[in-house]
């Protein structure tokens, strides 16, 4: 019998932990008590208790928060209304693949700033800076995907000073900062620049992805351009599972899953980074505090060709790097280690399979 | 006290026709059973069990079709990859105004053929056609929006022909179709033309509005084609109230509904066709079997900008028509009336306040 394939690739969340019975419960109160808003038209922000909710966790009204289908939607209509084909886009390098085929898609020039372990290279932005500023600016401050990464408020409070400066956006896409294991929570690029500053953050970490919920909170005139997009694009965004995820916030269960997710995700990246040091001394690897993954660059010598080709014969699942990385050919010693989908166990014997074969 | 205020303007469904108890029944059972997939990251063309089940309404496989957040959204996608900035795309004229800004939004050149009493007017469409073809037509076949319009099958026949020869892509936004009140359904433009019409469709109109659910049936690979486009842009759409409806369709319930729809509706046109014969008889207007609207021209030497000022003095909500009209002035004499919101007794006092106004 063949051994059971090892998959760390997929940065879905668990299914076993979808509080299923829960949300039943929540979008059957909900449609009771507000079935007339939520089975007809809505407007284009969102469903306004939502809303409501959402701008009270982030201490503004509801002015300055959209609603939409998902995050990554959001981030669609701001590089539509806010590039313009041929304008420049940085990104961190690497980045989300799907942000940086978003940016591609609204004809933006994709200019990838170097990370270090607390955040972009910022004599290497400064450098891009002065080749003139982007349009926007695309970051994963908290748990950077793909590399875990944290950017430290040092260079937060000069992002935001640099956005304030030369006039640029900021879409600061942070959907796993409340997922944090250990350490500190630093104060949000938004918090910072609020003026400059588009935060997107999501509940498809937080309880479920399959809902599609994501949102946006930014200056109250740039939210009413994202919503004005919005209502042109499908007049507004679906509603039944916006009802049922407000009951489950005014209920006071959102809080309680999220540290619940602790639970199992913390003991998780403990493996992963124990494994890593275990398994893959010779390389390299910053040291997440939460989130859902750890990038992992590979001693010189890897290609990541026959890397993968050698792990499939070895039923390891592992991701392409290279599809994170603005600029070929780098990331082609890069892989992201999604840790939360996968047990201590699995995590072990996984990196042993890796091991064996570099 | 003063009068009520009567609505001719909103082309929503009444909200105390949404089968909300059913629905809850039905996101119950569907999460119950399937809540792993309907809450997990889902795949860019939809829930599988309802695009199988869409494909056996029309007779094809469920890779001829796509589900998304609403139709206008999935007409965007076609937009965006069907056609370029400069593209001409025709439409009738009047046409629905969310279509027309779509279009617009994508950079084509929108080009209105002026509407007859059995659909497109095919000389002034022969005239533009000899300027060049379209790169996308975008049409409502059945009980037109704004004027309640079905195209006859003599020119189905002809714009499937039309569409083969010059080799244009048409977008027939069906969602009214199901909703026929008197005489025979008509084959689409889609079966008369499979390899060249995207059929949009949803359950705004046969379920509820809030749940954004539309859909295209089309080639597979122009599905195709617009799966990769959605997958870019939100990942999949909202996956538990497509479990809902889903659930809500394999029991039966949306055939029944439909007749319930009807119903209530029927009587509500011919209201609204009596209650013009009776106090607008200088006006003119077709005679809609099915939908939720009639076009109605007002006689020459009206002018809207003062019989909207006129008719809120009234209490009467009108809808400008101008909106519907890709070049203006037309429209200057159009009003639609969505009959299906109010009843009998607010279609006839409505009337009798706008033919005081005029």
């Amino acid at each position: 019998m063949p051994q059971p394939v090892i998959n760390l690739s997929r940065g879905m969340p668990p299914v076993e932990l979808f509080p299923t019975e829960e949300l039943i419960e929540c979008g059957e109160a909900a449609l009771r008590r507000d079935g007339d808003v939520l089975l007809q038209y809505g407007r284009s922000p969102g469903y306004a208790p939502l809303r409501e909710w959402l701008g009270e966790q982030h201490g503004v009204g509801p002015e300055q928060v959209l609603i939409g289908n998902g995050s990554l939607e959001i981030l669609s209509f701001a590089t539509q209304t806010l590039l313009r084909p041929g304008d420049r886009a940085f990104v961190e390098s690497p980045s989300y693949d799907r942000a940086i085929t978003m940016l591609r898609r609204a004809g933006a020039q994709v200019v990838g700033i170097p990370m270090e372990d607390d955040g972009m290279d910022m004599a290497a932005l400064d450098g891009e800076l002065q080749r003139g500023p982007p349009a926007l600016m695309y970051l994963i401050t908290d748990f950077h995907n793909p590399t875990g990464i944290t950017t430290s408020l040092e260079k937060r409070a000069r992002l935001a000073a640099l956005a304030e400066e030369h006039g640029f956006w900021i879409a600061e896409d942070s959907p796993y900062r409340l997922l944090r294991y250990e350490g500190q929570d630093i104060p949000s690029l938004w918090s910072l620049a609020p003026e400059r500053v588009l935060l997107l953050s999501s509940f498809s970490k937080l309880l479920a992805p399959g809902l599609r919920l994501g949102y946006a909170v930014g200056p109250a005139d740039a939210i009413s351009t994202l919503a004005n997009w919005a209502v042109d694009t499908y007049i507004g965004p679906v509603l039944p599972t916006q009802g049922m995820v407000y009951e489950y916030c005014r209920r006071g269960l959102l809080e309680r899953n999220i540290e619940r997710l602790k639970g199992v995700y913390r003991p998780r990246l403990q493996a992963v980074l124990a494994a890593l040091e275990k398994h893959l001394p010779q390389a390299s690897w910053p040291r997440p505090e939460g989130g859902f993954y750890v990038g992992v660059t590979l001693p010189q010598g890897v290609e990541m060709a026959s890397l993968l080709a050698r792990s499939e014969e070895a039923r390891l699942k592992l991701s392409d790097g290279r599809g994170f990385f603005p600029h070929p050919p780098d990331g082609d010693r890069f892989l992201r280690f999604p840790f939360c989908s996968v047990t201590p166990e699995e995590i072990e014997e996984g990196m042993s399979r890796l091991a064996c074969i570099l």
